[in-house]
């Protein structure tokens, strides 16, 4: 990046493109999701940022962009496309395709999520050889250690255990939708291993904050469209029960 | 950084420091050794760098800074002066006590020497808490791993067996550095893992070639005061010998 250069994202997205935009000097454009959570294509292509990031699927909100939009955008935007796929794994699209047919796509991949690897801190890119070649000019040297190396490898090998570790997610994803559901709150659909959701009658960050008091941690961004909603992390059943049983008590409390 | 501030070091020393500045589009200047290799203390004082690299003991050099001249630098400039303590382990002095009585020292140190665990990637700095702080603004989110933590964690707690490392490396030091003076090396002092020699026939390159043909890497800097020198990383004794017997059968080879 040199000093100024748009970086262009939609908002609410991840929150580390901002942070990572403005370590670099570089001058980042939030590009606003209507109340319908519509995908801002043509506003993201009239930016022309020198890096644009989408998230497909996005947190917090939970949807994956269609796969002929990241396709109309990658082909229409001048600057590096990258779409961080960290949640890829928990939905049945990719962007694989665009980044073998565009000279300016960058895929993201993580091993925080769909392998449960997340204390591996180990993520990869995938991209054109000719882009990748220019990444590693300024890639910092031996940024990966010897062991996580090994431990990522050895997890990627293994998709059978990731493709069971996913299912399980999916599963205990469904059955916490319906559980909130049966408590009054409005549920987004999701495709990452999170839900977004909105309480029937409570604030979203009051019912944050009375969480996090009983020890159970969910997301508030407090980011135009999603304040009055939360991100909760899809937990193990017993996890996922406990919250809701929290969320009951603090329903019947606030009636 | 800022695009254009001065990122100062002597020369010759980690050719890192170089890289590093011109990734964050900073202006690299570099204050050459004499041929005495004497620390050029006024020079580095005159060039006020926004941040001051200094390797002590200095690689491929292998000479420790005296204390007190760092402790003049660290009072004399008005930037941050980064001393990189990589090899402190085989040598009798550190930094510490600076980095405790200024408020722009900081210490840097890695596992990867002393510690012979280079493939974990870990490395710490100390100083300030105000100072820390302010690193902490622009650091990645979780940059260090669940294991590498670990690991390192536990590799710092057990000093006695880095002692004996350590002990092990520095024998095997000075045993290397009579077989090479044996050869008729010129051999200068070192306090790292490693000697810079300088061979009494041939250039350094093709020696460094010759041996890289034999598969036995050492390194060549084509920087001036080091072009007729090689930095040969202390091994094994095993290694130390097979290293010599090479090096005995150029130079006859060469006569």
């Amino acid at each position: 990046m040199e000093v100024g250069e748009k970086v262009v994202y939609p908002m609410p997205s991840y929150v580390l493109y901002r942070t990572v935009a403005q370590i670099q000097a570089a001058n980042p454009v939030e590009i606003p999701y209507d109340e319908t959570f519509t995908f801002p294509l043509q506003a993201l292509i009239e930016a022309q940022g020198a890096v644009t990031f989408i998230a497909s699927p996005n947190s917090p909100l939970g949807n994956a962009v269609p796969l002929d939009q990241l396709n109309t955008l990658a082909a229409e935007l001048k600057g590096i496309l990258i779409v961080d796929e960290a949640y890829v794994d928990f939905t049945d699209q990719n962007a694989l395709s665009l980044a073998q047919k565009h000279n300016n796509v960058i895929l993201l991949r993580t091993l925080s999520k769909g392998y449960s690897l997340a204390g591996l801190r180990l993520g990869f890119a995938i991209a054109k050889p000719s882009l990748i070649s220019d990444l590693n000019k300024v890639k910092d040297s031996y940024a990966v250690d010897a062991i996580a190396t090994l431990v990522g490898a050895a997890a990627i090998r293994d998709q059978a255990h990731k493709t069971l570790n996913v299912e399980k997610v999916l599963r205990s994803r469904s059955m916490l939708k319906h559980q909130l559901e049966a408590l009054g709150f409005r549920v987004w659909p999701s495709e990452g291993n999170f839900l977004l959701v909105r309480s029937p009658q409570q604030s979203a960050l009051k019912l944050q904050q009375s969480l996090k008091n009983r020890g159970v941690l969910v997301r508030h961004f407090n980011v135009p469209g999603v304040e009055d909603k939360l991100r909760i992390t899809v937990g193990t059943d017993e996890q996922n029960e406990f919250l809701c049983r929290l969320l009951k008590e603090e329903i019947m409390t606030s009636q």
